[in-house]
């Protein structure tokens, strides 16, 4: 690997050196024998002046290919676009492949977007504005056009001469997907299937009938859990009358898998984990509120806290447990609420396991806190020879841990009820807020034995 | 989507209807109808009795197919295999591709593996073999040796009719491996550009001779970045020699992906969170060792708070600022701690970064620091009436939040440079260690205003 990177390195260095240089030829050789995406990190390399040249010595399709492994948001699509003239972009845009040219698009204004359109052969152009309408979170957005369609009645002789035709511009020649005169999707096949059969056969005689496909409008998330649990490497679209309009990838799916791990692993942190740059001040003010707000949060712990101070100044043996309870419930709270998210984002029957898991929680927390309550009950009783006080920690710690334990269940539930992401609920955000009801147990429990600690 | 599982389970029921009822003939042509998963779906629904009749009514390389679909740990394949008789077992094993079946023999104790393989053909049995000695978690534990490996004096004629023979057995053909006579790999082709040339064409003189490929001992996490960056369906794997030696194909890289994001949340969380059994007693056996770690950890705060009992019965009003500012130092300090595992892991020059990273966190954590800790001021000092009381909370929140920031960057660089997964470092474990920090930090600033808080 660390081979490989510096092999990367060195190409690229060499090749910036060329272009500088104005080797044109020597250039062209080298650009064109690098894989698209070390195409695309030296591309990424580049100025603005570098950027011009390269334009001049590249014509637009020796470059779409490399532009169809740029993601959005490592680009500014509208500077880019804006720095080759019109034609060019135009001629860019269509050489890639639709669905990355629609996410390249995707970040430009309508005025801009029609400009390269208008430019385009009338059907490509057509092909994006189709791709430019579905909301980019769903299978429409992820689909592409450029996939092999066949005709049912079709022999597999026939078959195997149009994908000659479709190699050149089909995202994916290795999947077949067989439709009837309406385009009704009625069939698909792989090419190794393809293989197998007389050329003779008809391919309605021999392909799958049995296909599974999402619909247009379905969310991506449930897109890439078909390709997981299939293990496909493309999978058909339609429209809720069954005609066939695009096919999904696995490229894409792989990036939303990637995206959906990094989102709720950030949520989990309460934080966007994905600061690419190393600017502090950005950083800071990108987690500054959501501590403020939690901050505020834990001041009305503080509040509560200050109603208790008759309480704290005749036992003042009581401020040493407070972050022992707290901090515990909050731990356990956060265990309970991963492990909600984690079932509702990969559940698919929720009304049915809502009740599994939340029973399941309920007695998990009655457990933990038992367990956790008797051992803290021992240690305190031991170490400051007081059982009593023993009693009162326990029995606070493993009321909070309850609470915290079903609190971090049903929250995410909740949200998840009401049509958020469960994610939403972090860490953060409840281990801050098992603090507020663990402190509330705990005095509750600790003014009950009042008399007992008055002079301690 | 909610169809499709609805007629997934309709499917599901009526055959288990026609395997009960052993309506053999219309049970094997629904089976075979089905795509593998569901297959795999519906044979993870049956009991001991009901898989023995199944057993009895489909060959074994008519379920071999159905068996790669299942996940090492959805199954024992020890009680599976060992519910078969051993001749079924080794043919369901040998149609199976050769990596789902070595990840399958990977749970199984070296007698049984070699009763197993005894029988197999001897080909056959030594790639089995091969596969096993390899890590699980690397580029070997991940490839498999079914894959169309051509010579490079071959035309594109005499490949494309080998490919048919092949076509029964490589997991894809869709990728063409191309050494020379001492099984170097030199080149790669794809299906697709097979097609775009003259059959009459030597390999050789058409192929890409810029082969990216992994070595059979990488991790796998490197692995799965080469295929997310070059967005491949296949890679060769090679040894140090340079000798091809296996392909890896996607399917198994979405398997990595998903449990590394599985494995970095649930480390943040300080729980897995795949439990799925919904049995509380075992998810609580599994929560509770850490949290009862934590819980001492803990204690270490609380031991530490009692050294100043004697400042707190002097001054009750420190008691309820304690989980305000542990709290609040724990949530930035699990915030900086995310972005610098999730920065390692998917970060490749250590080294460089290192020192980047660190002196950006130093400057973020002053930044928040400074910017809660004034806040905080503000708020005590207007709440109390009392300014000095919001200094030393401000000023404690503001180091407090400093050092759990740092803490939450260092402790995982810390771990990764000891070469242990930086994740191990959990959200929970930092936030009860930014408890004990804090309470030393809060309580050593109170002990310097003394004299302000004497009589409060």
């Amino acid at each position: 690997m660390a081979e490989m990177e510096l092999r990367v390195k060195k190409q690229a260095s060499k090749l910036l050196a060329l272009l500088t240089q104005q080797h044109t030829k020597q250039f062209r050789k080298n650009f064109l024998d690098m894989h698209f995406y070390e195409q695309g990190q030296f591309f990424l390399s580049l100025d603005a002046q570098q950027r011009k040249q390269l334009y001049q010595i590249m014509a637009p399709d020796e470059i779409g290919d490399m532009f169809d492994t740029l993601q959005g948001d490592e680009i500014d699509g509208s500077l880019l676009l804006g720095e080759m003239d019109l034609k060019y972009a135009t001629d860019v845009l269509d050489s890639m492949y639709d669905d990355n040219a629609a996410d390249l698009l995707e970040y430009l204004n309508k005025s801009e977007v029609d400009r390269y359109l208008k430019l385009m052969p009338e059907a490509d152009a057509n092909e994006l504005r189709g791709l430019l309408h579905y909301d980019t979170e769903t299978a429409g957005g992820l689909m592409t056009t450029d996939y092999v369609v066949l005709r049912q009645d079709l022999t597999v002789g026939a078959a195997l001469k149009s994908l000659r035709k479709f190699a050149r511009t089909a995202e994916t020649i290795y999947y077949l997907y067989i439709v009837d005169d309406s385009n009704d999707l009625v069939g698909i096949m792989s090419l190794r299937e393809l293989f197998t059969h007389s050329e003779k056969a008809v391919l309605n005689t021999v392909m799958a009938q049995n296909v599974i496909s999402v619909y247009v409008d379905d969310e991506q998330e449930e897109v890439a859990q078909v390709f997981r649990d299939y293990q496909f490497v493309s999978l058909p679209v339609v429209d809720h009358a069954h005609k066939l309009v695009g096919i999904v990838t696995i490229d894409d799916v792989i990036e939303v898998i990637d995206d959906e791990a990094q989102d709720d692993y950030s949520k989990l942190a309460g934080v966007d984990v994905d600061e690419s740059d190393t600017n502090p001040v950005k950083a800071a003010s990108k987690r500054l509120p959501w501590l403020i707000t939690l901050l505020f949060l834990g001041m009305i712990t503080a509040t509560l806290i200050s109603h208790f101070e008759v309480l704290l100044s005749q036992a003042s043996i009581l401020a040493v447990f407070i972050s022992l309870i707290t901090g515990t419930a909050g731990n356990a709270g956060t265990q309970s609420l991963a492990v909600a998210v984690r079932r509702l984002s990969f559940g698919n029957e929720h009304t049915k396991k809502l009740f599994g898991l939340l029973s399941k929680e309920f007695i998990t927390g009655i457990l933990i806190g038992l367990v956790t309550g008797f051992t803290i009950f021992l240690v305190v009783g031991i170490w400051k020879h007081n059982f009593v006080l023993g009693l009162v920690i326990g029995l606070a710690m493993m009321v909070a841990i309850f609470v915290a334990n079903l609190a971090g269940s049903l929250i995410p539930m909740l949200m998840d009820k009401l049509g958020f992401d469960p994610a939403v609920a972090s860490g953060p955000f409840i281990s801050t807020l098992s603090d507020l009801t663990s402190v509330l147990i705990y005095f509750n429990i600790a003014s009950l034995f009042m008399g007992f600690f008055k002079g301690m």
